[in-house]
């Protein structure tokens, strides 16, 4: 039967009987309102260890102050189903009270790598997820912890902090899932309209075309993103954040699309109040 | 008979089967070239835990670029026997491309209580041992760990860093060890000329005089910083860098010595090239 911790103290005393035991302990940090991106990255835990922990927590240090953390979908109830089936043992579920006692006064802080794409767009965002995921990795002590690559700078970002601090974890990142029609799930999608929805596929198609082009031997980055911006300005209610491509995971400017190194194309597209992101790692040598 | 390991992945291994054999392990943190202060905080450890545990690694993240990192002592032998007279169980000693194989992009940051004392004197200072100190603890996953109240304020930053990144750590801060004419003991004593030595007892001297000042009621700071400096000043050789009275942990500004509150006197004096501190604790309510 799976359990929902909510403080702290119970859920340090719970891992270290399961440690004691020769556990190996996974986590699956989310923000709740959980969708089969999440359960896959349960499941793949759940298949890779004894212990599988998911945290749900919406964590305000990660928003900005006009973003939308007040209005972020929230449904324990749902949730616990999602997690179960998926097959979680226990589901970490601190209230803000509990994660921020006091104002903090200590950052994690990655530089470089949160300079561009969500990170730009984003002030302080990366700041926050950095400092909660240190958190929720001292508080569990995983051996392993899923995230999924449609945050892929954040993959990025967690895996540059671990290897810096020395953290003893493994980052395990896991592919993206997506709606038949091809976009990407996000507990945000529900906050698209039907209208929108229906045009939010153009950044998985404008992927897709990437993709082609670069098949038929566009490998010039300028060109590519041009392309890509015009085709998703096909969507009317589509207002681009960024279209990027970089290296990955180093996430620096690449002028050309080489076949012996990874690049990802990054996408945020606004539809009205809700952004959406998306990428594609080209030439993927891991996952 | 007492190790010496240099690589993180060999402490690791030794670690992880000394933990699973159910033992309780300490870490002293240090920059090598120890002395009775060290010494003090090892045979704490010893009598504490079961597995002892001494760092000597001296940090260049900690230094600014005209600070004596190139010339901070160094003696390897010499700390291998103090060490282990004083009970340590094994010393790791990295090297610095062990710590630093890649200029880091990840830093742990404490705002606030680095923004006075040596945060202000030495900027960046506290962020390169709130990131190396985040790091030994990775590494070696301590259950306890010992800092001497010379650094009062490193004591008080890094256990604000243990508890708002929720480290499973516990920080056993220690009694300043002084010599027989109330000298501070500081690897950097060995700086100093015998002329300075003989002034360096001053900022000794001018913590017991505020002591008595306090005493006889004299309580406002702004009047006793002025006395401890006209004191300090009455050796040619000290030159004055900070001389201050705050709360403490919270290092915040202070204008009454209040008996029901704790509060730091803390001293930074330099002599020529050499860069002394001291603090005394009023109204000490624990260690």
């Amino acid at each position: 039967m799976m359990e929902v911790i909510t403080t702290i103290s119970e859920i340090r005393t719970r891992i270290t009987k399961e440690r004691k035991a020769g556990k190996v302990i996974s986590l699956v940090p989310t923000m709740g309102y959980l969708h089969r991106g999440h359960q896959s990255l349960i499941e793949k835990a759940r298949a890779e260890s004894d212990l599988v922990v998911v945290s749900i927590f919406v964590n305000p240090l990660q928003f900005g102050p006009n973003e939308d953390y007040d209005r972020y979908p929230r449904d324990l109830e749902r949730d616990k189903v999602i997690a179960e089936v998926a097959g979680a043992d226990l589901i970490f579920f601190p209230s803000v009270n509990e994660m921020y006692p006091v104002k903090p006064k200590t950052y994690v802080e990655v530089n470089e790598l949160t300079n561009q794409l969500c990170g730009k767009s984003r002030p302080g965002h990366f700041r926050g997820v950095t400092t909660v995921v240190s958190k929720l990795f001292h508080i569990i002590q995983p051996d392993f912890a899923y995230f999924g690559l449609k945050d892929a700078q954040q993959v990025a970002v967690i895996q540059q902090m671990v290897e810096d601090l020395n953290m003893p974890v493994t980052i395990v990142p896991c592919p993206i899932v997506r709606e038949e029609d091809g976009l990407a799930l996000s507990s945000r999608n529900v906050y698209l309209t039907s209208e929108e929805r229906s045009q939010a596929t153009i950044l998985y198609q404008s992927l897709q075309k990437a993709k082609e082009w670069i098949g038929e031997g566009i490998t010039e980055t300028k060109k590519l993103k041009d392309r890509i911006r015009n085709f998703i300005e096909t969507q009317p209610l589509a207002r681009i954040d960024y279209v990027e491509i970089l290296s990955f995971p180093s996430l620096e400017p690449v002028t050309e699309i080489h076949s012996t190194s990874q690049a990802i194309i990054a996408l945020a597209v606004w539809f009205d109040k809700t952004r959406l992101i998306d990428n594609l790692i080209i030439n993927q040598n891991e996952v």
